[in-house]
């Protein structure tokens, strides 16, 4: 396993160092602003006294996780904050592994490339179930895969990549698979705030303690760099997983979890549609040029991804390279999400310039 | 295990919850205040734009990079930050089992509990070295100690519980014992900064592939809170190092890392020097109120923490209890830190009031 530099660095240096303009659609990194509130929460943080400055509890600053709780109507003493959506899936996937039987994780495909990383570092055995073009999956194959190896089973919804919503009866199969095979569903819900179908249903609709649900305010505040999400874990586990994130990383950076305590409080609900809009705007510019360029695509359900194939261009590193050089666009390959989506590429609609691209792609494929 | 109400935590509700005035000497949370360059590196944070809000490089903003690794006169390339020496002391401890040969852990007795715990958590074996009764650690002891199954030895100077500081010496033999037995030193330095024996030696002073150092700015700058520490990575293991730090955080908080370059290009020498005064202030009060108590107590050489031994009153949690209750003075059990020293207290000297828990503690044990 190498994830030292994963795909996503090699192809943005790439587009980088490219010698004319480029409009990346590379990575998950939103181009809008984070709320107003959030930096008045760092100005304010900087006036602290010195005891504001020293360790805050390791689950997470009191108040930030009260608020969390009161969003989701679940206890405080389920939520623990975690150093952003990536370490909470790492606690989830690990947790999960330990504490039930089995070594097997089940993945979809495509998959998050970190999910399959995560399973190779935890050592566990990765099965994957296939999601169908648009991404939907269906829970019957994932009740044919599991089996009493499953440990842990990991879903995401809105998707990256796919765009995919989960509706409301998927989610409570995959509640159901992880209760009937006594397994962990470790469900990211970290595009929650990104749903243009409105069926976005959560795996806490459903009470069980086979449910560890995991999401962040990296897209929905837009703030990947801060680092603030969290996971809400099931009674049972909480021992274990207040333990691993404790010898792991001891507590979560502070100024960032008083900064997103007071943006959550203040943020009007106009901040997250304003940028869920702005989101569905774009998605409709950037197929409607999809379809002038003659190319399959999945309209997104939710998130801020779009796969797209493009006849007798497939989704290679070479492929995203020469698009790059000579379209001036730069997306993901699709292989980087399995081997369902070697012929696609992905385009992260975090520019304002994705009519450009659109232009651009319409003229390169011609 | 259970961590997940270490004793500190326990020791610190039962003192806030005491209904007599008690000093607080519990936790290792510096009470003095963090560079002001830190504040400022915070506010000019908040009008940065959207861009800096989104994630830094897993490995840490590069200038950041640059800035300790010439601290330190090593590669740029050989610096991870991290989220504080926590998270580097387990990503040591963890690559250095997965890459190194043998499933053991040597560590000192006494022992920081943490590192007892995250070998614990990674199935290591623990096997324990004595320290003498002044926290000095013979190297022919940890030479005898080490065999082939010997992957990861942890070292900490100076030293919490003890004080102690290793002198070169012990130091060069730690490295030499690593590479004899192909295991990895991981070297914590966090308390570097307070020095009080002018003989501090740090691992990097000796090139080889078998250490691992890490330091972190929480105690330096007072800023335990913010959770900036890094690793100084040997080349052959920064593949492996980052992987795990990239699936298990993604990166570390970037507020945090902006504001700590920010201080550490601008706090002069002298801030550093105030503070390490006033610990060896605190250490002159403290240790002369011991001597009139007739307590037994290591005088520290480095860090700020005191073990003291009151005759026929042992380090347990009923005492430490009893000590809060009718002195007002709260400390840690000293056996928190290993069989070796359940006679003795651990007292944190991070508060203005250690003359009067001088006095109390004379009082008490007059």
């Amino acid at each position: 396993m190498d994830y030292e530099r994963p795909l996503f660095f090699r192809v943005m240096q790439y587009a980088n160092a490219a010698e004319r303009d480029v409009v990346d659609m590379v990575s998950g990194n939103p181009d809008w602003a984070p709320p107003e509130a959030l930096r008045e929460g760092l100005r304010e943080y900087a006036d602290l006294s010195v005891e504001h400055y020293q360790y805050p509890p390791s689950e997470g600053l009191d108040e930030l996780r009260a608020a969390i709780a009161a969003e989701h109507d679940v206890p405080t003493g389920s939520v623990l904050v975690t150093n952003g959506a990536g370490e909470a899936n790492h606690l989830g996937m690990a947790v999960g592994l330990d504490e039930f039987p089995g070594s097997e994780v089940l993945l979809t495909d495509p998959v998050y490339p970190y999910y399959a990383g995560r399973a190779e570092l935890l050592r566990a055995d990765a099965r994957y179930v296939a999601a169908d073009e648009q991404g939907r999956l269906d829970p019957a194959d994932v009740r044919r895969a599991a089996s009493e190896d499953t440990a842990v089973i990991v879903a995401n919804s809105p998707n990256n990549p796919t765009g995919a919503v989960y509706e409301r009866e998927t989610m409570r199969s995959l509640v159901d698979v992880a209760e009937a095979n006594d397994a962990l569903l470790v469900s990211d819900e970290v595009y929650s705030r990104f749903d243009h179908s409105g069926r976005f249903a959560s795996a806490l609709a459903f009470d069980s303690d086979h449910r560890f649900v995991t999401n962040a305010f990296s897209k929905s505040m837009a703030i990947t760099g801060l680092r603030v999400g969290y996971a809400v874990v099931p009674e049972q586990l909480r021992p274990a997983v207040r333990t691993r994130h404790m010898l792991t990383n001891v507590a979560c950076s502070r100024p960032a979890q008083y900064a997103v305590l007071r943006a959550l409080r203040e943020t009007p609900p106009e901040y997250y549609r304003a940028n869920r809009e702005l989101v569905a705007d774009r998605i409709g510019t950037f197929t409607a040029a999809l379809d002038a360029a003659g190319a399959d695509y999945v309209t997104p359900e939710g998130a801020f991804y779009v796969l797209a194939r493009f006849d007798g261009y497939p989704g290679t590193l070479a492929n995203v390279e020469r698009l790059i050089d000579e379209a001036g666009v730069a997306g993901m390959p699709g292989d980087a999400f399995g081997e369902s989506r070697t012929d696609w590429l992905r385009f992260a609609l975090v520019t304002p310039r994705v009519e450009t691209a659109a232009e651009r792609l319409t003229e390169f494929f011609a």
